[in-house]
């Protein structure tokens, strides 16, 4: 490991995560702003994000920053489309405006293969997919070392694979879609609370014995192994990193995962001897993996960061 | 390109096909026989097959011999488990086994692994879903130039992914798997003939205007469509190809699969730019691609065939 330093942002829907971290993850300097709208707005907040972390860290700062942004992203032009959330174009060039901003080489991927990244050198498996479990269901998936991001940018958008053809309406315009039941937006509709994140009011109901709390949750751990499996009888990763905004609430959300894969297996054989429940792992609480795996896309060819 | 010249076998469940074949895929022999019941049947068989295609070809064949066989494979030990239409037993020793009885090196790996690395070199793309439709359905994917197996063996068996919680029992012991409805067994269920496969029969009557052999026709391309997609948002292949014995009835089974993913796509724009439709590849009929596949084994590490 040398001593270089690497800045990473995650540029989420609300807010943006900006780590300064050395090569073997260790993370020198945070910073934490608000995501306004609108690509120039994003560009200047984002610049803004690592003057501070220059600002923070002692010596030598890597010439790139690498960037986590939702959305479908063209990793070899630093274009990134349908980021729906922070209200820019399609295909804007996120990479070369803020490149232009900070005068450093920008690297651009989507937020959730950048987590994938982070949970790899987090956990220090290189076999895994990620799952995100956020306002939508996303994967990313790194593959004996390698990030698979798929020839269209589309690898691991499995919270878009129907389920249950009477399933609820997605708003990709099919019905049945995994997300519309294994994601933060359906524990909010189906336990909608303010004041506090609802997986974390739902699972405390649970906890507490709220009857219609167990079944909730119980069925939203359900839908969350279901995921599990698709990816696991897919890819059969070693394993399955449960992340994003839901996982939040902690160790109780691997349990409840575990606990329906077991259930899930009871009845197959097959299913029981690939072992998922065994499996499914918890990313230690606090810990930036969205940025930290930007830091890393900065310290790595786009293409193939462990490559 | 070397002169070298390849055993390659594909052993399923009613007969093996042998080829030997030039490193570029050029088959300078072929040789069936009939699958026998048991371990030691089954090599012996095999033993027979490989001899028999040493006798046509003149000159050095590589002292290797490349096998695909049902079931789950552990190819680093060159054992097969769960391979029950061959009726042997569980993590039966076939390499070493047929290695003592031909006196050459085998490498072994599962049928529909052998079948992709034999699609990637007759159609020459190296990224690619390969979708097995047999008896049941199955999948492997190269991606990027590389067989992806999995950590248990397991990746590709999208078979048992279940898509609707109102299915059929599996025998699986799962309901609902996407192998219920998108399989030669599935068909063979809907359109009962005898004399004729199946599937061929179910286009025939489809063709010849039958409503009914529409209907099925259509619903069963709709589940192989689900299983397009499922591959397509987990993995994003530059292509997937449509194989296994179902694959026979031809072109008209791509352009069903085709128009099925059109009418799938119709309601969601993001599913239609991804162009699932265009990506759905047909083999040139009469290809023995598993087994030409089993020969690039016997020319590659088993690993990494293409690494």
């Amino acid at each position: 490991m040398t001593a270089t330093v690497r800045v990473g942002l995650d540029i989420g829907a609300s807010k943006m995560h900006g780590v300064a971290a050395t090569a073997d993850g260790a993370v020198l300097a945070e910073v934490l702003a608000a995501t306004p709208t609108g690509g120039d707005d994003v560009v200047t907040a984002a610049a803004e994000v690592v003057a501070g972390l220059r600002s923070q860290v002692d010596g030598a700062i890597d010439d790139v920053v690498g960037v986590g942004v939702p959305g479908l992203v063209d990793a070899a032009h630093g274009a990134v489309k349908h980021a729906v959330n922070l209200g820019v174009d399609d295909w804007f060039p996120i990479a070369d405006r803020l490149g232009e901003r900070t005068g450093m080489r920008v690297v651009v991927d989507n937020d959730v293969n950048a987590a994938a990244l982070g949970a790899a050198q987090v956990t220090g498996h290189q076999d895994l997919v990620y799952l995100s479990l956020g306002t939508g269901l996303a994967a990313a998936s790194i593959l004996d070392g390698r990030l698979r991001r798929g020839v269209r940018h589309a690898a691991g958008e499995i919270g878009h694979v129907p389920v249950d053809p009477r399933g609820r309406p997605c708003q990709c315009g099919q019905v049945g879609c995994l997300e519309t039941a294994a994601s933060g937006s359906a524990v909010a509709e189906a336990w909608p609370v303010s004041g506090v994140p609802p997986a974390q009011a739902l699972f405390d109901a649970a906890e507490a014995g709220d009857p219609r709390a167990v079944e909730v949750r119980d069925r939203f751990a359900a839908r969350v192994a279901d995921a599990v499996r698709l990816v696991s009888l897919t890819v059969d990763p070693e394993y399955v990193v449960l992340g994003g905004g839901v996982a939040q609430v902690g160790e109780r959300l691997r349990v409840a995962v575990a606990g329906a894969l077991v259930v899930q297996a009871a009845t197959s054989p097959f299913l029981s001897s690939l072992d998922l429940a065994g499996r499914v792992l918890l990313l230690p609480g606090g810990v930036p993996v969205a940025a930290l795996g930007a830091a890393l896309l900065a310290g790595a060819d786009a293409h193939h960061p462990f490559g």
